[in-house]
Order: C-alpha cells, then sequence, then structure tokens
C-alpha cells in the first residue's frame, strides 16, 4: 500500500482522490500495490465530500504522517505552495503537481533540492492538462532536437475565439460565456492576458532546450482581449483561424525565440482545428519531423488524471529522483529579444502596395487585401509597413 | 561511452546510424555520456555509406562484442529477427526495435526473457513510427482505463485514400502511384489488406488491456483494397473521409473489441482531417477523455529517432529492465467475436427506408440516401438491413 497525501482540495485536488477512487484496480496493478490518500490538508472543510474524513487543517499532522511518501500539491500559486513543497521535498517525500506558476518559477531550486533528497518532482499536469507532452517531449523525442514548437496551451481563451468566431461574438461578450461556463475566472487576467500561455510556454521551453531555464518574464507576451471581431472574420475570410499560439522556434545553430501571441493559422494546419477547451501541441523535432498532442487541456478528471499518472511514476521509483527533465540557469541570455525575433506575419491592406513595398522580403498574396510576409524581424515592421496596413502574426 | 549494434542496415537501421550523427551533442546530453554505433551486422555490403567500416557480416563477431550493451533490430519480420533478438537478450543486452511483425508475435515471451535477463525490450517506433504513444499510453494514462482507441496508423493506405478523395483515382491507380512514391510495395498485401494494421492495434490493445496480450490472429481485419471511388465520394458527399481504422473498444464492465476495417469518420472528428502518410492514434481515457497523437508514421529519419529515444532509455537503465508495458497470455477469450461486436455503421440506400426498417435501432438522417444506425451487433447488419442497402463501418 503506497499512500499519499493532497495539499488543497480544489477542483484538481479533489479530481485526484475522485481518480483514484475510480480507478482503483488499474492504478494497483500498474503499481504491484494499492495507492490511497490517507491524508488532505486543507483550511477548509468539505462536507459534502466522500474524503472530508481525510482533511486535515494541521500542517504538522499532515507532513510527519511518515506513511505519506508521494505529495500531491494542487495549492496553485508560488507562496504556500512554493513553502509546503520546499518542506516535503527536503523531507525525502516526492512531490507531484499541476502547479504551472510555481514549476515555471522556482522550477530550476525545485528540481535541485528533490535530486538533493532523493526523491522526485514531477509536473506532467502542468502543461496541457490530462495531455501527454511532459514526457514525450522530453524522454521519446530524446534524440531529436527541437526546431518548433506552436502550442494552444490555454482552452479559456481558445473558447472565447472559437465563440466569435462560431456565434459572431464581440470578444467582452464571449468572455462573458466563459465566465458563465465556469471556463474564465472572474477575473480573467491570467488566462485572457496570456500569462498562463507564457508559463505553460517557459516549461516546454525549458525541456526543448534540454534543461536550459527559460524564465517566464523573459517571453514577450500579448494576449487575446485586444483581438476584434474583425480580426477573427477576416482570419475566416482566408481560410484560417485566430488561435493564440505559444510559440518556440529554435533553428540549428541559431539562438531559440519564444514567445506568445495570437496568430492567424492556416486551415492547412491541423491545429487551426482545434476548437473550444481543447488544447493542441505541435512539436517539431529534426529528425522526427511535425507531431501534435490533442486532448482536453484543462478539466477536473482529466488534469487530474496526469497528477495520478505521476504519483505512479514517483511510487514505482521511491526514494530516487525520477526527475523526466532537470533545468538549470545560466549566466548568459538564454532566448533573442523580441524585437530581434523574425516572424511570418499576415498583413491586413492593400495587397499590391504590400508587397511592392516589402520588395525586400518573401511574400505571398491570400486576397486583395491580405498578403503573407515572411522572415521580418518584428522590430522592422511597423516601420516598413505602408500607412494604414495592420497585421497579426501567422502560422502557415 | 555507450555502444550499440544495429542488426540489419535498412532503411530504419541506417536512420539510426544517421539519427545518433546529426544529433550527437544532444543525445550525449541526454545520457550523460557519448553513443556510438560500434558494428552493424547486414549480410550487405554498404560501400557508399558513411558507416560501412562498422559493417561485419559474422554474427559472432557481433554477439560476442562484449561492449556492445544495446542491440538495435531492424531487420524485420520474424524470423531471423526473433533469433537475434532471442540470442542479444539471453546474453543480458538490451533490444530496442521497430519490428511490430515480431513483437505482435512474439512479445509476451520476449518481454519475459528480457525481465529474466535483467535488460529490456523496447519498440516505441512499433507503432506509429516516431509519434510517442507506446509510453504515453501506458505511462502518462496510467490512471485511465482506456475507453477506446481508434487509429489511423497505417500511412500506405490512408496515403491511397488521400489521393482517390482528392485526384479522383481508382483503388488501382491510387496504389500504383503510392508504389511510385516510394509509399507501398511492389507486394502491397500487408499494408492494403490491414495486415500491417492488424499488428499494431495487437500492440496498442495489449497495453491498454495492462498487459493482457491480444494477439494479431484474435482481431478481425478488412483492408482497404474493396473500397471504391463511389465509397469515397459517398463520404465526402456528407461531409466525412474514408479512414482505415484500428478500432479498440473497451467499455467499463464490458469486454473490449478490436477490428481493424476502413471507417467513414465524420469531419467533426479531427482524425479525418489526418491525411496522406500522416498517422493519428486517437485515445479516450475514462478520466482523461478523448486525446489524440499525430505525426510522421513512417519514414527513415522519424521512426529512427524514436529507436534512439528507446536506446537512450535502456542506456539510463542498463542490467535492469525498464519495460514500458508487460505482457501475458490468459487462457479465456480477452475479445468479443467479431460478429458480436455492436459498431455504428453508415448505411447508404433510402434513408426513411432504412429507419423504418431498424425501429429499434438509434438512427440519424444524414442525407436522403445516408443514415447512421448505432449500437448494431455485426452478425445483425446484412440480415436486418433492406435489400439494396449498402453499409460501412462509422465514427461520429
Amino acid at each position: 500500500m503506497k499512500s499519499i497525501g493532497i495539499l488543497g482540495f480544489g477542483v484538481v485536488g479533489s479530481g485526484v482522490a475522485e481518480v483514484i477512487a475510480m480507478n482503483t484496480e488499474k492504478i494497483a496493478k500498474h503499481m504491484g500495490e494499492e495507492v490511497r490518500v490517507k491524508r488532505i490538508l486543507d483550511l477548509r472543510d468539505f462536507p459534502d465530500s466522500p474524503f472530508n474524513n481525510l482533511v486535515t487543517h494541521d500542517s504538522e499532522e499532515f507532513f510527519n504522517d511518515s506513511e505519506i511518501s508521494i505529495v500531491v500539491e494542487t495549492i496553485g500559486g508560488a507562496r504556500v505552495a512554493y513553502e509546503f513543497t520546499k518542506r516535503a521535498l527536503s523531507m525525502g517525500k516526492s512531490v507531484v503537481t499541476s502547479n504551472k506558476e510555481l514549476v515555471s518559477t522556482h522550477g530550476v531550486e525545485l528540481m535541485q533540492l528533490a535530486e538533493d533528497n532523493n526523491c522526485s518532482y514531477l509536473f506532467e499536469a502542468a502543461v496541457g492538462g490530462g495531455i501527454p507532452i511532459i514526457r514525450p517531449l522530453h524522454r521519446c523525442l530524446a534524440a531529436n532536437q527541437i526546431l518548433k514548437i506552436a502550442g494552444i496551451v490555454n482552452g479559456t481563451t481558445n473558447f472565447i475565439l472559437t465563440k466569435m468566431r462560431d456565434e459572431g461574438l464581440s470578444y467582452d461578450d464571449a468572455l462573458k460565456q466563459a465566465q458563465a461556463n465556469g471556463y474564465a475566472e472572474q477575473n480573467p487576467t491570467a488566462d485572457v492576458e496570456g500569462i498562463d500561455a507564457q508559463r505553460k510556454l517557459s516549461i516546454l521551453s525549458s525541456i526543448a532546450l534540454s534543461g536550459q531555464y527559460v524564465s517566464p518574464d523573459s517571453i514577450h507576451t500579448e494576449g487575446i482581449s485586444k483581438l476584434t471581431l474583425d480580426d477573427i472574420n477576416f482570419a475566416e475570410s482566408i481560410n484560417a483561424s485566430v488561435k493564440l499560439i505559444a510559440y518556440f522556434s529554435h533553428p540549428e545553430g541559431g539562438v531559440p525565440a519564444v514567445f506568445v501571441a495570437p496568430h492567424v493559422v492556416s486551415k492547412s494546419s491541423l491545429i487551426a482545428s482545434v476548437d473550444g477547451v481543447f488544447n493542441a501541441i505541435m512539436v517539431e523535432g529534426n529528425a522526427l519531423g511535425e507531431s501534435m498532442f490533442y486532448g482536453q487541456g484543462a478539466g477536473k478528471l482529466a488534469t487530474a488524471s496526469a497528477v495520478v499518472a505521476d504519483v505512479l511514476d514517483a511510487g514505482l521509483h521511491l526514494h530516487k529522483d525520477v526527475h523526466i527533465t532537470k533545468w538549470y540557469n545560466t549566466d548568459s541570455k538564454v532566448t533573442l529579444d523580441y524585437e530581434d525575433v523574425v516572424v511570418s506575419i499576415l498583413v491586413k491592406g492593400d495587397a499590391d502596395a504590400v508587397s511592392s513595398t516589402l520588395v525586400s522580403y518573401e511574400t505571398s498574396k491570400l486576397a486583395d487585401n491580405a498578403v503573407v510576409v515572411k522572415g521580418i524581424a518584428h522590430k522592422d515592421i511597423d516601420a516598413k509597413l505602408p500607412s494604414g496596413a495592420t497585421w497579426l502574426h501567422y502560422l502557415g
């Protein structure tokens, strides 16, 4: 019998208890013994939950329970969760989390702490919810140099953009629907301004660079709150969709570029068909070519099932650091300044005027008022476009 | 320095040497030391290959090289490859392969042999080429019961079906194009009759059932050679595409069903948009919901990169069985007889006549001559359809 403790009994934390209850047999078969939730630490009580008898408010009781060898951290944020994670790892208890904020800000330190204490810090659920992406990217693509990642990693914004397109809603109205459906919080900033995507991109980029840490604050980030229905309709008119893309690019021999921004995505790309709250992450390896991972990027049970998979991995290798990825800081700058990043853009404006102004770039006309310009540095865009023309990032 | 040996220097085997050469640094970083190809066993010489100096024709020299701790088996088939794999595993050398025929027919025995000799038998590349699917299915979805798998796992047939649809070619002409492009062999039977897909489904199903072995010969299999351009066009007319689907279904508390057959796939499903030689595998877990893995299902470097990822996993855990999945035989029948499998079908025929004949089933009319019938046992289909009506499997 392996005993686990859960820190924070919110959506994902309670989902972990539910998944273990619903798939007890399968989980026991995988682990070779039963897995049980022994204690749950939360400030609240949960009288309606079948797991309420496991809840304690006393962190000493929780951490001093020597039977608990694996701690699930589903508090969120980077304050209490940070302190508790350090405490557990320092005691040699493996920690499993879905907390993208904590991993992306303190991952380097926490992974080292795990290694120093012969335990694991695992976070498959931090990106893409239940979609397997952390292990596949690190382990299955280990023989590839990762050239590109383009991910729809935030379901809230994808839901809003899908609603705008399908129902002709304004951004504000679509946001209200997302809030009414429980897909957006009352304060939606972290989602709609791209901060959630930024954190996830920090994690993906650090793995893609074999552990060279890319901090969230080094990632230029634009959200979707300035997009208009006109933008959405313009994309549709050229057989494309607007998606918030977490973008990583690392040409062989070049410097990596990372940013989060809305992109017009051609429908020739599978990722343009990923709608609603679904997530998808396209990864290009220099040997593999393009691959894509698709599924529910959030949701209680989906995310919880990824947490439990990590619990199993940690449990099968107790008192050992089974890190999926190990990060380190470098003194030098890891990624390009955003203004130096070379991008493809879709320009809205008189196509012939744009093409003749930008003769030194590769351009392709999609419609009388739509041209794709390839290989332009971000800092040059506004200076070089004819007046009146506007633009968005483009993914072909 | 870790030394590997390659058995069989064909497309994938030579790709393995190429991937190790092109990504030496990344691979060394992952492994913590350099990985080199020390010897290649093949009956042929390769005067134009930069690796020709490593080729030996002498199997004694190959197997007696005590520096070789990991053997890549890329011979194919289940005869010589079987003998050599047993020989290597018996000596405690881990074996990595892309050989779906060998894994699907002798996997149970070879995995046991690996365990008995403290080494690994790994085969990420056997399904989906370079697409990570074996590890994600077993490890990342470990906390899920796998309810359904629907996979496009054969690029040759998907290329043929895409050509028929896009260029209005007959099956024979599309097959000729596939052969001209190197996507189909001169004897295309294993691909077009679904045998390759059957082997891959055997592997996926055995993993989905936590190791309960599903043999290829227990899987009802139909290929694409009987499909006509009319079938393809009919599917298009109702906004769907014809795909060869490897199908696994395991309702909670029920008996698993497995079969390979052409399906009409609604374009509301992402898998319908997977064209050409690409593969995609949709997996539904009871906690995760639907996820999908997409990419190049074949191709020299793509497949080789998955082989090398397994080499790294084996190399990081030498003298230990790091099996991704461990299979076992059961005395009882694992899956339903095909005639008892309950399916959804698309019926071509007068929609009202079909609906009124099949009143006891859930039907939905898609067009005057097209009805979807859900939940019908295979054995009942032909008996119950009105005369003149024809049908294909349907995936909604």
